[in-house]
């Protein structure tokens, strides 16, 4: 019970500073009862007194506003990309205190070896925070399910099977910082760009996020929360079906999302193949200078992604799609040809274009994601503190 | 909170006959407290007394197994078809007491005499049952939306804008037998279906259910509840794309899922066109004999239905896809082509055949879902009885 109302106190705080008195009228506590929880959680470093709140017209001696502890434990997110790692710290409240991103191309790379390349990553984002992270979350570009952080599938690293914790962990022990013994949790990409659309942005409770790297991802929110599927697989955008004729997938069927819309192929639509480095800043500057053949390829892809959008409008009617990841970038030449599909598709229900919009976040949302993830979790259970 | 007991009394009841002491030790309330709650249940009609108890190896006086009340309310079924009309009683224990169905062509009928027909329909199966209906919920084959069970749109009806109750009120004024004064709910026939087979069949938390009729419908169903989508259209599976360049729609878009395996398209390839009476039945039939054209058909449908299936499992990764209604019934000839289609696209996660089954209950489950959500709402919440 006290740990239940330990969470009840510092998720009220998580809204905005408040006071004693605003913390116990938001909560139903008593007046004693949040002074003393919020003793322990100042004690435990998770709050902080911030000085005077804002006036509130009662009378008597002003009261002060707590919040969270911006020097607490934070959260540490990590990246594998194909091309490229990421690190980040938030602090309680959020806030980004540590940034790292490295260019590196990890296809076909033996885990271990990347993994050595992370753990430096993530010690550099710590140190730079200043602060102790309580858990690390890390995204990847592929299929997570079971156990232990269990990466099943990631074909655009051609790796299969990898339990990502595990391989993690010992270059976290050589790389030293006392990061080796931290919490690890695993999720895909896409999942985490879609929570963090979610936390960070001012989305709606229901929608659609669709997300390019290498592939093609979606995360589906329903009442807020992520729908994974009765195998932890939902979110596979890339292989529904565009053109059942089409050209075959990496992924043995035909025509699906990703022969349209993915990196490969819309590279090749822009007679790029080939082409090395950032696919996505190559064709948002080609797009931007007026290359016909770049501006060509990403109205094909944007028609593909809008033909496999209304299906799943159609299906699942979300109050928004949301564009997010490498197509937040390229989205002034995707969205016309996917506003018309959508408009042509999506006819049986009320829709109107205002309802795709593009993520604020753009690629930097699966790893706020993943380090977001793990401060979230603190503030929910704040567990035997003090 | 004695409301709550009550519901929590009657929740444990309904998963099948037990002693007060079973009672309360599945529910952690007090011998005594379940003893009171029972009498106020028995009393209000609710409860009966069904005898002993199975033993239980423990010594004492054998406890009296209390169970649902065959005799207590019923809930109220009907149907709205484009070729028939359908009312079911059944009672707490979900048994079905009285049932009606009567083929009439329904589409472009005025909604004043297509709920004349079904007022008289509702009388007699509820004279049939004996019992006293707690509300009704009507099925539709169209989206359902907003207060007062607003029918927005039923292509295959052609009605657009009809407010559900306010519509069958007066007609079951008029019909008599005190019907009238009912609560009255609607939903989408193909949400009926789903949860049909959430509450009877044994069927998993998460599945896809795909049905037809007039139309192509599904229903979601995660954690197994029903996902209604941000307005309430979530499930429009016979708009999803399939072959993007393909036939108009009546819905405006080309080539989507209904073009393909919905009831015209479907008699068209089996050379069908006009035929009037049961589309299903006459397939059916046809197929069954070994009518090449009719087997093309349904392959041909089978295909269609796997295509859209397949985009859907990706997106949405369901324990299963169940066939309902029609489909249920030509599930011998659309399976084999829903097979290789869902074998060849789902490949990104694990999948197999024995993933698509078929519904049990058929053409049943709308109308059985409707009836039996009437009396889940009662068992959920008795209110304030006694």
């Amino acid at each position: 019970m006290r740990r239940a109302n330990l969470a009840l106190v510092l998720g009220t705080i998580a809204s905005g500073p408040r006071s004693r008195a605003e913390v116990a009228a938001g909560t139903g506590l008593t007046r004693a009862a949040v002074s003393s929880l919020a003793e322990q959680l100042i004690a435990a470093g998770l709050v902080v007194e911030e000085g005077p709140a804002a006036p509130s017209g009662k009378v008597g001696r002003p009261g002060t506003a707590l919040g969270l502890n911006p020097a607490g434990p934070g959260g540490l997110g990590a990246e594998i990309g194909v091309r490229h790692l990421g690190a980040c710290v938030v602090d309680l409240r959020g806030e980004v205190r540590g940034w790292r991103r490295r260019e590196v191309s990890n296809h076909g790379r033996e885990p271990a070896a990347v993994m050595a390349d992370l753990a430096h990553l993530l010690h550099e984002a710590v140190a730079e925070s200043g602060l102790r992270p309580a858990a690390l979350t890390l995204a990847v570009p592929g299929l997570v399910g079971g156990s232990g952080g269990m990466l099943q599938r990631a074909a655009n690293l051609g790796w299969q099977d990898v339990p990502l914790a595990a391989a993690l962990r010992p270059a976290l022990r050589t790389a030293g910082g006392g990061l080796a013994d931290l919490p690890i949790e695993a999720d895909n990409e896409a999942n985490l760009g879609g929570l963090a659309e979610r936390w960070l942005g001012e989305g709606p409770e229901d929608f659609l996020y669709v997300s390019a790297e290498a592939g093609v991802g979606a995360a589906i929110v329903v009442g807020g929360r992520l729908l994974r599927g009765a195998g932890g697989f939902a979110g596979e955008f890339g292989h529904v079906p565009v053109h059942p004729d089409g050209p075959r997938c990496a992924c043995g069927a035909h025509g699906c999302l990703e022969q349209y819309a993915g990196e490969a192929a819309v590279l090749r639509a822009a007679g790029l193949t080939g082409a090395r480095g950032d696919w996505v800043a190559l064709l948002a500057d080609r797009a931007g200078v007026g290359d016909p053949a770049a501006r060509a390829a990403l109205a094909g892809a944007g028609t593909a992604l809008g033909t496999a959008a209304a299906g799943a409008v159609n299906l699942l009617d979300p109050a928004e799609v949301v564009l997010g990841g490498g197509y937040a970038r390229l989205a002034p030449w995707l969205l016309p040809a996917m506003r018309a599909e959508l408009a042509a598709r999506v006819t049986v229900r009320p829709w109107s274009e205002e309802r795709l919009t593009v993520s604020r976040l753009g690629r930097r949302g699966p790893l706020l994601g993943a380090a977001v993830r793990v401060v979230r979790a603190v503030v929910a259970d704040p567990g035997p503190v003090g």
